[in-house]
């Protein structure tokens, strides 16, 4: 065998086992998009280099993949030793690949706003790629899946996506889900009050640290900010509050006297108050930040509890988001799922429905010319009845066959030998039990169907 | 609003509408192709730069896109002035896009021929991309969808793969379609007869440009290549048998007295007596060479009668295929579909079921506080019995929503009015009739469930 190595670094084949998984997935996340009134757009792998370079930060820049020019590339490029590979590879790239779906949708809705109907409900369920270092679980094309709202600040928004979540978590089998909320305005009220160097998106990095690091870790940067120990401890408290929802709202409010405080509690008590019915747990949590993400109201992410895998999907609300592209068409709020670490996740609770192992339901083993057209006409009436089956394609040692047969996990097989072309019966064996049946072709359709 | 233009040639966004109607073909299809037991495989959208070139001629070689490398691409390379692009594109990517779905079928079937059970059936549905010149109908980004048993030589894959296109093209509600079928043993046959100097690839591409440019293109082809003119004649006059296929194949047989001929008459033989019995009609013409393509056996090629868009799909057995990564596993044979002019043709012909079109089933109007409590609660039953509803998320004015509703094409329009709270029922309005009910909400799942 080749011992050429042809794989690519941190990209996977998918064979139909994993196909099939991932396509579980997703039907159950579009069937309960279409549901909630959301509608698929689809945008292409590539974008123009400029829509992509510089929206991620100087990190993300570095992530993109970037196309060559087709043609001779170098040929209107001068001096092209005394360059430095950014400026070269602005002349000789003007394509990048998508790095997620946020900035595709913001220039889809800017480009099409005068024929798109506000407020915007769209899905989009599709392939990234970063240069990222591979590691476990994390690789350099990998699939995303956006839910968003533009064009309406209201909160019952949030509200649908919330119970989006629940109801996908619900049909998956997947219980001991909880979803933490938050509300950039209060992270921005505390921050006001704070009297820190920083800015905002420090100070929310920082927060984000703290699942990983400890309370600790944030307390050491508000002190290093110069912040008071009062108010450093004031702050770090509110992570470690043993309250209910309701009751840490109303501690912040009573002891964080701030406009947008208020204003975020508001926000988060009409959400609360609409989705109290659901089973996913519900937690708000003050140390949820969400890091650079461009949010400005709720925030939301979802983990499992006792499983260290991570966030299984997040989102929030932002402002002005299409202004990037020069127009500014409204508040919106938007989530996604992790499909790959769901996907994980479902291997391990072992989730997945027997159906996506599901192969053939009835091979036709081929014992030779005759044997073959009689059992090709069968399969042909069983395809018709929607029953998945065909012929082997070979007339080789049963042997062999029955091989293939155990090999691809088929269900039955059927042999079409001397005495069954005679009697025009079947013989149909099921491959799990050994039981075999002579059953005439109407027989084994009803068999079949009965399961 | 902003005039930049932030398209790029030859790529498209999808709008809700032609997701869907994308969506429905390859519903069908792949459907199909589980019903004939053939399973999914996706390969990553990239390959190494050296899995791709060189493999599609160098007229394809020009329309790969190729990736820059992550980081200082140039750090390595000396002497750069002194290189010429190729060179340089050799030095500063390693990676590409994938131009077809063949040559990554390929690779992964010996990277792990190991795992797999042969005859292997696997179908992919993919997208691939060429810098192409674009235009009408032709793309950069486009979707593949392929369909191959590997490791078998047996002629009850042709008939499958045929079968599999009739079933398609009338679940469609496709009529008028036509499949052409030949063999290139049987061209290669009439090559080996003539004394010519071209090449056999050269013989084919010519062979194709008959449909296009008259049978005189390919008389005169003949005739530069010193061809006699007898020889000249008994070929072209092929191309204009008026005869049944059988007819045909004992014509040829009996007019071009050599092995291959004898052996490619075998295998139509073969296939026509056993798909016999369909719909789409099967016509052997003998002009069919399927150009530049690997092909060494069967080929096809389906059309739609009395329209011009061209092949709607075609394909046909190759042997050896896998040997460019250096291992042999066996004959093969492959069909693929034209999803974009399929898509193209059914959106002329009208062919779309209605339900691509589908929206929401109830919107909700939102006409304050108190309304939009009930209203949600309503839209969560609805959901939870399948029924896609949503609230309108603004407390705004009652022509905006009902303008909403109109143009998002929603089917009903249930309004909670001060009447309604009071009296628990739903005024329910059909958009298109202006019909309007006064339902309880079993009243209206009924109603909708009902159609």
């Amino acid at each position: 065998m080749s011992t050429i190595n042809y794989s690519l670094s941190g990209m996977r084949d998918f064979n139909f086992l994993e196909v099939r998984k991932r396509n579980y997935i997703i039907n159950i996340v579009t069937k309960l998009f279409e549901l909630y009134g959301f509608s698929p757009l689809e945008t292409p792998s590539m974008e123009k280099r400029n829509v992509l370079l510089g929206k991620y930060g100087d990190e993300g820049d570095k992530l993109i993949y970037q196309l060559l020019k087709s043609g001779d590339f170098l040929s209107k490029i001068k001096d092209l030793e005394t360059k430095d590979y950014k400026e070269v590879s602005n002349l000789i790239s003007d394509k990048a690949l998508r790095y997620d779906l946020t900035i595709p949708f913001a220039r889809y809705v800017v480009q099409n706003s005068q024929d798109i109907t506000f407020p915007f409900k769209r899905y989009q369920i599709q392939k990234v790629w970063r240069a990222d270092r591979p590691q476990k679980g994390r690789y350099r094309e990998f699939t995303q899946c956006d839910v968003d709202v533009i064009g309406s600040s209201s909160l019952w928004s949030e509200c649908d996506l919330i119970n989006i979540f629940s109801d996908f978590f619900k049909n998956l089998g997947l219980t001991d889900i909880t979803l933490k909320i938050n509300n950039r305005k209060i992270l921005e009220g505390i921050f006001d009050l704070l009297d820190i160097k920083s800015d905002f998106t420090t100070f929310c990095i920082s927060l984000d640290k703290i699942e990983k690091s400890g309370k600790e870790y944030f307390y050491n940067f508000l002190d290093q900010q110069n912040c008071s120990k009062n108010q450093s401890e004031l702050v770090t408290q509110l992570f470690e509050l043993n309250l209910s929802n309701l009751e840490k709202l109303e501690y912040i409010e009573s002891n964080f006297n701030n406009e947008k405080v208020k204003n975020g509690v508001v926000d988060l008590l009409f959400i609360l108050d609409k989705i109290k019915s659901y089973q996913m747990d519900i937690k708000v949590d003050f140390s949820l930040a969400r890091g650079i993400d461009y949010y400005t109201g709720s925030i939301f992410e979802v983990i499992c509890n006792n499983n260290s895998i991570g966030s299984l999907g997040g989102g929030g609300r932002y402002d002005g988001l299409t202004k990037i592209f020069g127009k500014d068409l409204g508040s919106g709020v938007g989530i996604s799922f992790g499909l790959e670490r769901i996907c994980v996740l479902l291997d391990e609770l072992n989730l997945f429905p027997e159906s996506v192992n599901k192969s053939l339901d009835v091979l036709f083993v081929n014992l030779g010319k005759k044997e073959a057209n009689v059992s090709q006409e069968f399969v042909t009436i069983l395809r018709k009845n929607g029953i998945s089956s065909e012929l082997y394609p070979d007339s080789v040692k049963l042997k062999k066959q029955m091989s293939y047969s155990n090999k691809k996990n088929i269900k039955y097989t059927a042999i079409i030998g001397e005495d069954e072309l005679n009697s025009g019966k079947i013989n149909l064996r099921n491959m799990k039990t050994g039981d075999q049946d002579l059953l005439g072709i109407n027989e084994l359709i009803q068999k079949i169907k009965n399961g």
